[in-house]
């Protein structure tokens, strides 16, 4: 074990682990279009300009702005029609003064115009003359070329997670093919020897897996694809030889202990034989993420979550999901959608340790309520009824009854 | 046109097309561990109690409770160790009084122990006996049958977006299948004379199609299928023919009008011509999402989005997203991360008109705050480099720098 931090806070653990992973996966080309939720690989610079000619933003007149000054409802410019210039065409007009151009709202403007005025200030008088009300501005109603993005502008920062308008600006510029990050494999395995496929009918002391299929949901939220490896005994051999497969075929290895003191044992002994530097945090300041293990092997992490489903979800959204991210150089993880409410009892806790509780919300007088759920962390359920988390930062003893706080939803 | 309710609020126009939404998408069976984003088609209800044994949640030893009544350091109770039940075994001991069995978190109680001692609080004296320093009541670190879910108990009702907990709820009771919706299918239609496809090379006047990308990446995230039809040019044949088309394939349409008036009103024309009862409204009042069009055609809705990518990316969100969830049965569709922060200046609006603001996010003393992105409303660059927006709700006449607001963060 070439480190060993006993029981680290939550942040530290996941820093320790971070400044460790030896480099980001490797990048590939996708069509741009396909790029929904990946991560840059680079820092993408416009290669064009945007736009590309000088457009109106109103259906008008593209106009000489000075032969406006001074027009007004009782004492109008009268201008000459020179023709129009349709949508998706150059311009086949030039403007002598006195004269204007029909223009279309994202249509060029004619050559010579400088200003579009609005078809709502003029009034036509005849097929080739118009007047018009009031006066416009050099520039007024028209977008300069470079004016959305210029030639040469940063537009992405390397490690930006690609939205629906990412996708466009990209387009926009004729930018097809993006580099982005390899999307990171994610072998799962879950043991305990009481654990049976959820196809089976467990029998007596058995239950149903279902770590590795809620974790490997998760793993796709994050933009990984999961590899999931099946059920493994609680027997060391048959472990260590699982690490060995998920890690080969991986980029991370995701694996939930049985819940056992002897199980949890057994995942540290496993996960420090794989490789260099080995365990580096086992523990960590959290409830219920108490038991949680964070390894490195030969430069991939490998995480030890505890067996119990309630526990393995919160710690995996509380640790894995930013390694997930950070594996390909993304390291600000989009956040988790959030609201504020008024508990509606205390939450005891101890300095020294981040508590993350589940709360129902409700509506009452006095606005949304989080009315947190105790008990059992490890009934399964408990998930599925609260709608979120309420933290207890590390540096407090609880929370009070009437508080409003913050809430991550679950989503 | 059946009914044309000019410049709805934009809740209401969002009501109006639900309410007359004649039906949900059709329901089909999916793998559970298939089912993430789904959205379920009937309320689910266990079949099965869950734990379906009496579970320990501690190491320690099976006791019955009673004899340990009375027990403390410095009068321990004996106990004749009886043997261990293995983890995902039956339990082969039935304990006489006095006596304890090897426990396991997660394992099934020996038969006729009412309690858990953790093993904390005992000392083993030889291979077959243990002290016990503290009592435990009846049930103590004891998981009962159906304390996690009951048989018969509602888990999920009809409309539920599938969570990755979701999945496990579902699987820890067997239930390996779960009847959702199908996903809607949407038509994507882009029309412009002066659009051409993102990887041609603009002419003078002309521009590359974005819309069709970025609404078929926001489609994806709301769970949607994309199918994209194509670049249609400014005539009322080739656009009702592309909606015609794009209505028989799939369960909604969405096209991006051009952006000029004669081209918004075409749209109006074609969506009003495909079948009954045609465009129910016509203009919402919002900024900038003015000049949208919602119809209804044969049951299927159909939006015309302005062209102008910024607003039709707005009003995606604001109307499109949520009728693709209601497609599916999900009234509360997920909804925006949001951070509250502090306008830097003044917001004007007017009342009676809803107006979605972009704004950039930034630290400062006094803590977040959030610019207003004015200018204007059509360049694309304004969407990558906010990071949400901020509404101006349709009763409030604009918002005051130093406000705290809620934003609604782009994902």
């Amino acid at each position: 074990m070439a480190e060993f931090f006993n029981v680290l806070a939550p942040d530290s653990a996941l820093q320790t682990l971070i400044e460790r992973m030896p480099r980001y996966l490797e990048a590939e080309m996708v069509p741009t279009s396909q790029a929904l939720g990946r991560i840059t690989a680079e820092p993408i610079v416009a290669l064009e300009s945007l736009p590309a000619f000088v457009r109106s933003t109103m259906d008008g007149y593209a106009v000489r702005a000075s032969d406006t000054f001074g027009a007004s409802e009782s004492l109008p410019a009268y201008l000459d029609v020179a023709g129009e210039v349709p949508m998706g065409q150059a311009s086949a007009i030039t403007l002598a003064a006195g004269q204007a151009a029909i223009a279309y709202t994202g249509g060029m403007l004619a050559d010579g115009a400088d200003a579009v005025v609005m078809v709502e200030n003029t009034q036509q008088i005849d097929a080739t003359s118009i007047e018009v009300f009031r006066p416009v501005a050099p520039g007024e109603n028209v977008v300069q070329i470079g004016e959305d993005v210029r030639c040469g502008e940063p537009i992405l920062s390397e490690g930006s997670l690609i939205r629906p308008q990412d996708i466009g600006g990209l387009l926009a510029l004729g930018m097809t093919q993006v580099r982005v990050r390899r999307s990171p494999l994610v072998a799962i395995v879950s043991t305990g020897d009481e654990i049976v496929a959820p196809e089976a009918a467990p029998g007596p002391g058995q239950i149903r897996d279902i770590n590795t299929y809620t974790i490997a949901a998760l793993v796709q939220q994050a933009g990984g694809i999961p590899v999931p490896l099946g059920l493994i005994p609680d027997d060391y051999e048959a472990q260590r030889q699982a690490a060995v497969d998920g890690l080969s075929q991986a980029d991370m290895l995701v694996s939930s202990a049985g819940s056992s003191v002897s199980s949890r044992d057994m995942t540290v002994d496993v996960l420090d034989s794989l490789g260099s530097p080995g365990v580096l945090v086992h523990g960590i300041a959290h409830r219920p993420g108490k038991p949680t293990i964070i390894a490195l092997v030969d430069g991939k992490p490998a995480f030890g979550l505890p067996g119990n489903p309630v526990s393995a979800m919160i710690v995996f959204r509380l640790l894995v999901r930013p390694t997930l991210y950070a594996l390909a150089g993304c390291l600000q993880p989009p956040q988790a959608p959030m609201v504020r409410a008024r508990l509606t009892r205390n939450i005891a806790s101890i300095t020294g340790r981040e508590d993350h509780v589940q709360v129902r919300l409700f509506e009452a007088e006095g606005g949304l309520q989080a009315e947190p759920i105790f008990g059992k962390s490890n009934l399964i359920y408990t998930l599925i009824r609260a709608a979120g988390i309420v933290v207890v930062p590390l540096d407090q003893s609880g929370l009070y009854a009437g508080e409003e706080v913050p809430v991550q939803l679950y989503h």
